[in-house]
């Protein structure tokens, strides 16, 4: 059997460069006789990866100086409680914005910690569109307003970042290096690998410096920002070959033109998918409203459940799996990271069109 | 290059079976047309992974069927604090017994969130030994005795558990798998995987069945082991591949004769290199006192320190790597865990008894 076209939300397709690389040197990193596997976290060859994936992510988001990049274990479900805990002080309070399953995890598991408020949300639209700048009700004085810049369940995408004088702390997760944007707006940003940085097993934070010089000693040393940030995310054993395959994926995007040319790429690839959905006269229904439609992630839905599923078994058996939405929106998700190739995008846009025409 | 024999404490090394087999399958999985690395964790493939895992070490360590086995991350270090937040209710108190850097910091972090006590200590000695079973003073009624079974800095171990009528939680990240015990002794038993398992970025949580049933609700979820194993492990993503490189090290050992077999292997291995210790009249000195040495981190000194220089320098060039030893101790550590081989340890006491001969 060959590769086959993976189209889930995460863990997701990677690069076939990058696994190659990684297949060909697994036995024997870069001539120290060992696995990447086996190296130790304070070896040099080690210490490289570490810092070279640093000062990529810096480079390719133009992060300015008196930000650091952090490399942790635990998802961002564990940044929903890091977060409050690290930021949020006795007195004080922050602000969420409600845009999807994600966001609302953050805002639930952050109130066990915070005094939480809600800015603005979607909810009862099912979430199909990100509120516009006008919806957003900030409190006063909230110590950062929250936002997951890419909803991957329900398909929608912050187009661009608000300006709300107030510090952004946003769960990248699933769009992370997928565009360009102004990181001096935020004060802290999170991801989970598994979509478009690399494997399952890391987090990336990015976060600035100001922040660090305040964190409670009382809250779980593993949960600190600053002593992550002091120790170079090597307080401890990290995470260090889902580490190492996140270098190989950002040389790789480097190397493919950084972030301008991936988000073209992106661009054009959803756009393959998108405007099979816009000319099908209703046999696919996107979920989400046009102005709010993710690049990430491609939700829609078909004329009744029984097409739906013989929609993603012919996917499947032509070699398109991870199609199946999620429960929460029912029907079809293509999510079309920066490593889904446009080969991939056109393969599924035929045979959207293929299949409306046979079962239209 | 060829492979060099890994003494390194942690990450360390990983049978060249599991690795060429992990090699053989990084493109293509099972047949599934994608690499581990991009599986969902949704996916038949690997909820399969994730579930033989589980059994296998069940298997292999007997585990009651009142237990359950977790696979989470953040390394031993996050349990420091998950094990007290989870398990000292407010009004109770847990007693922790110290033998090592490891078994200081797993107090020191539960003393942030409870009421902890020192039931014995052998710091005075610069831990150069495991206390007896007179010399620990239990206070009364703690919820859990606490101890670090195997002292990776220090070169100790416990050889056998004492029976204190009080449910033991421990850290085995550095012995577990290399022998049998009774389980059923235990409360808790966790271990970051990066010595005797697998690579880093996962820790095995062991966790009897009733403990679950009162987890506070009010501590961060992603540290709740009732929400892990509601949930089998699969609450958020897990680090898929570093789970799958533990299920294919415990398919190893599970072909290579499990437990019983590999406790005679390693008791071969070490015995190897401190019969070359024992018989060097001095000049080799173990740290460890005798009745407290660990099977898998040998530590011992030279002379002087230009002498374990040049023995580190030297079994470098000889391709025989990550033997300096920690800084607590100075001179030289060699850990010989599970896929240390027996030509490796053969080969490091034949460089001893040589290094000596020349430098006695």
């Amino acid at each position: 059997m060959e590769r086959v076209f993976n189209f889930n939300a995460g863990p997701a397709v990677l690069p076939l460069e990058v696994l190659a690389k990684a297949q060909k040197e697994l036995l024997n990193y870069n001539n120290t006789g060992m696995s990447v596997l086996e190296s130790s976290h304070r070896s040099k060859a080690y210490e490289e990866i570490n810092s070279q994936a640093e000062a990529l992510i810096k480079e390719l988001l133009s992060i300015p100086d008196n930000y650091r990049v952090l490399f942790l274990q635990g998802g961002a479900s564990t940044q929903f409680a890091a977060v409050p805990l690290n930021l949020v002080k006795p007195g004080s309070h922050a602000d969420y914005i409600l845009t999807g399953t994600w966001a609302e995890k953050a805002y639930k598991e952050a109130g066990k910690f915070a005094d939480v408020r809600v800015a603005a949300s979607s909810k009862e639209e099912n979430y199909t569109r990100i509120p516009g700048l006008a919806e957003i009700k900030l409190s006063e004085s909230p110590v950062y307003v929250h936002l997951c810049s890419n909803n991957t369940i329900f398909g929608t995408q912050w187009q661009e970042f608000p300006d709300l004088n107030v510090p952004i702390v946003a769960d990248m997760s699933s769009d992370i290096l997928s565009r360009s944007f102004d990181v001096s707006k935020f004060a802290l940003i999170y991801a989970g690998a598994q979509k478009n940085l690399g494997p399952a097993g890391v987090t990336v934070v990015i976060v600035r410096q100001d922040i660090l010089e305040s964190i409670p000693e009382t809250i779980p040393t593993m949960l600190r920002y600053d002593i992550h940030a002091k120790n170079d995310s090597l307080y401890n054993t990290p995470p260090c070959f889902s580490v190492y395959m996140v270098n190989l994926v950002l040389q790789w995007l480097k190397e493919h033109g950084g972030l301008e040319a991936a988000e073209k790429r992106n661009a054009e690839k959803a756009a393959l998918i998108y405007q099979t959905i816009d000319v099908s006269s209703g046999f696919y229904r996107g979920h989400a409203l046009k102005d709010s439609r993710s690049l990430m992630n491609i939700t829609f839905r078909l004329p009744d459940e029984d097409l739906e599923k013989r929609f993603v078994a012919e996917a499947t058996a032509q070699g398109m799996v991870g199609l199946k939405g999620h429960r929460s929106v029912g029907g079809i998700r293509a999510s079309v990271y920066n490593a889904m190739s446009l080969e991939g995008c056109e393969t599924l846009a035929g045979f959207m069109a293929e299949f409306q025409r046979k079962n239209g």
